[in-house]
């Protein structure tokens, strides 16, 4: 079978781009957008680029009352040879599906969501920021629309894709993060939803961070929710110590997100050869090697920051400084490499990235 | 200073009114719906009712990205005096205001949510059902709907009451239910959103659900997200358990729904002197209880069924038949108290009850 024809309506009415100084993160959104309905009889019909427009639910639908909704989040940008590019983005596909196998939502063919997002991005081109850092964010999401109040996987669903242009993550230089290990609440469980892409998640974890902002610090650090011992992810982002010169990143247990950077700082780990471990890590592991002098680095990673250096824990009021609250060697060198595969200046062994 | 003033849009296009018998669950909904906006500057405000329409929102809502969401559910009906009836709607707009807390979303005026939802049933007072065992089922709900992708708690909500007229739950006779204990997921730790009505454990719950569909299970029966050893919940409803004379259900420890049905039934059976124990109750007392012949009823409770008696539990394919899957007595004599309490057939000494 074939693969489905994606009609385009164009928009009459572009509107006027925000000035590049003020993109800030996900606030303005492209001249169209991607959608494509599903059905219980027909399946997933209708793919289409329509200009950008609210949504139509009825106030029963589902996904207003049971969660039940998953995403992606991924980027284009111009390389160094003025195309547009995206990294991963079959990575970004197939994680939405293992998001949906979680969620009772019914599979998206993976090759016609990417033609549907290059067909997408080639519509609104215009919108893709050329300034150094600033990007297209592409955010898929797929969302339960039933009109009915049983707690049931829903019959029905849309698959989206929206596009918003970002500004720079490191506008003022890349700085290292403070961030606040979390006692009481709780992100992610094994057998719950952590490992998926899906909105419970981050509901759960807007307690934490506002307890956190209110201390100054910028992240929370997630331990895992049986013992509250093993640490998990930081905010929105993986994250990696460096102790004893190995890297070390907690191993993907059910309720963490594997993260497709994540994955990649591990390729390339080993490509260096530089010792890379996943496996469980204590937040007492992290706490002793400050004391014993063998913590060396950590850093978060994620598609928006790329990697954030990590320059403060703050664990049950004691404050472990890692690399003296500077920028570690392991994280810049990483972050300029992948950046550098990102933008097209650097070489990609490792077929990543997918050029429009 | 005073209450907000509730306006009222009557429709001009009344719809046709389902068959009784059809009604089903949740399937369909009154003419009419309250809707009332926050903003971060004004607070919640402007409480009106309008005629029952879609809602439009941009791709970007927050409530679509990142569940935050929450939501109550309680019910209208005829007493036997044939006027309409509420049961202890101050405790779910109570409740409502503890899971907007855990969810951080800004509390709602109790008192006015009240008001509007009486004056919304008065408007909307011909769906009433009337049939005996029928009800109209009532759902606030409040969403999170800034257009913005960040992830940070909203500035901007919507709380919305719909209606919905339902069939009796028991429509053949109260039937025990076959439950299968759930041994990988998980739909609650301590520390995250289990205590709170939010949308992300409803999401967490569907495939537990889907397995037990598929093995001939009405529901699943959740174990603590911990040690998965320790009772918590079953399907959608809290549950008990005599044991040799004494009625124990899991005590409220953050992960469980604190019930309204279930605390109707610790005080009914108190005032009945009744032995009642809230605590902790593994799953492996409760089989040992059976292997010795004290297991001598299982139950649940929720506003939908208000007393659900459970026939079999299958634990590792272990089934632990109760009452020989019979309804138990405890169990019929505590639907029939709390139904007459609710149609106003029984005394109500805890004023329990609202009429309209
Ligand atoms: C909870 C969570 N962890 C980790 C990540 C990092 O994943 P990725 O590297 O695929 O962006 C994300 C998303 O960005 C996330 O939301
Ligand atoms: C998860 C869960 N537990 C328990 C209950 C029972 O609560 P209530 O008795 O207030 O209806 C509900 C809601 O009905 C629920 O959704």
């Amino acid at each position: 079978m074939g693969m489905l024809e994606i009609k385009t309506e164009r928009t009459t009415n572009k509107k006027n781009q925000p000035d590049v100084d003020k993109l800030g993160f996900g606030q303005f959104f492209t001249d169209h957008m991607f959608i494509m309905d599903y059905t219980e009889d027909k399946g997933w019909k209708d793919p289409r680029i329509i200009p950008y427009q609210p949504l139509s639910l009825d106030p029963a639908a589902k996904v207003f009352h049971y969660g039940q909704t998953v995403f992606e989040g991924l980027k284009a940008y111009f390389n160094v040879d003025k195309r547009v590019q995206l990294f991963r983005p079959d990575s970004n596909f197939k994680r939405l599906n293992a998001s949906n196998e979680r969620l009772c939502i019914p599979a998206i063919d993976e090759e016609l969501a990417l033609e549907a997002l290059k067909k997408l991005i080639r519509v609104d081109c215009d919108w893709v920021p050329a300034a150094p850092g600033t990007s297209l964010y592409i955010r898929p999401f797929i969302i339960a629309t039933d009109p009915c109040l049983g707690v049931a996987p829903s019959k029905n669903y849309q698959f989206i894709m929206i596009m918003s242009p970002v500004g720079s993550y490191y506008k003022e230089g890349m700085k290292p993060i403070k961030i606040l290990v979390e006692q009481n609440y709780v992100r992610a469980v094994a057998g719950g939803t952590g490992a998926a892409k899906t909105g419970g998640n981050y509901a759960a974890s807007l307690k934490g961070q506002e307890i956190a902002s209110k201390d100054g610090y910028s992240q929370t650090l997630w331990l895992d929710g049986k013992e509250k011992r093993f640490v998990e992810e930081v905010g929105s982002m993986n994250v990696f110590f460096k102790i004893n010169g190995t890297v070390v990143t907690p191993e993907l247990n059910g309720s963490i997100l594997p993260g497709i950077t994540r994955d990649s700082i591990i390729q390339l780990l080993k490509s260096k050869n530089i010792p890379i471990e996943e496996r469980r890590i204590s937040i007492d592991e992290v706490v002793e090697a400050f004391h014993n002098g063998t913590l060396e680095e950590a850093f978060g990673t994620g598609t928006a920051a790329v990697i954030s250096p990590i320059g403060e824990l703050n664990w049950l009021g004691e404050k472990v400084i890692l690399n003296n609250g500077e920028i570690g060697e392991t994280a810049q060198m990483l972050y300029n490499h992948l950046t550098g595969i990102q933008n097209g200046s650097l070489e990609d062994p490792f077929n990543w990235t997918v050029t429009l």
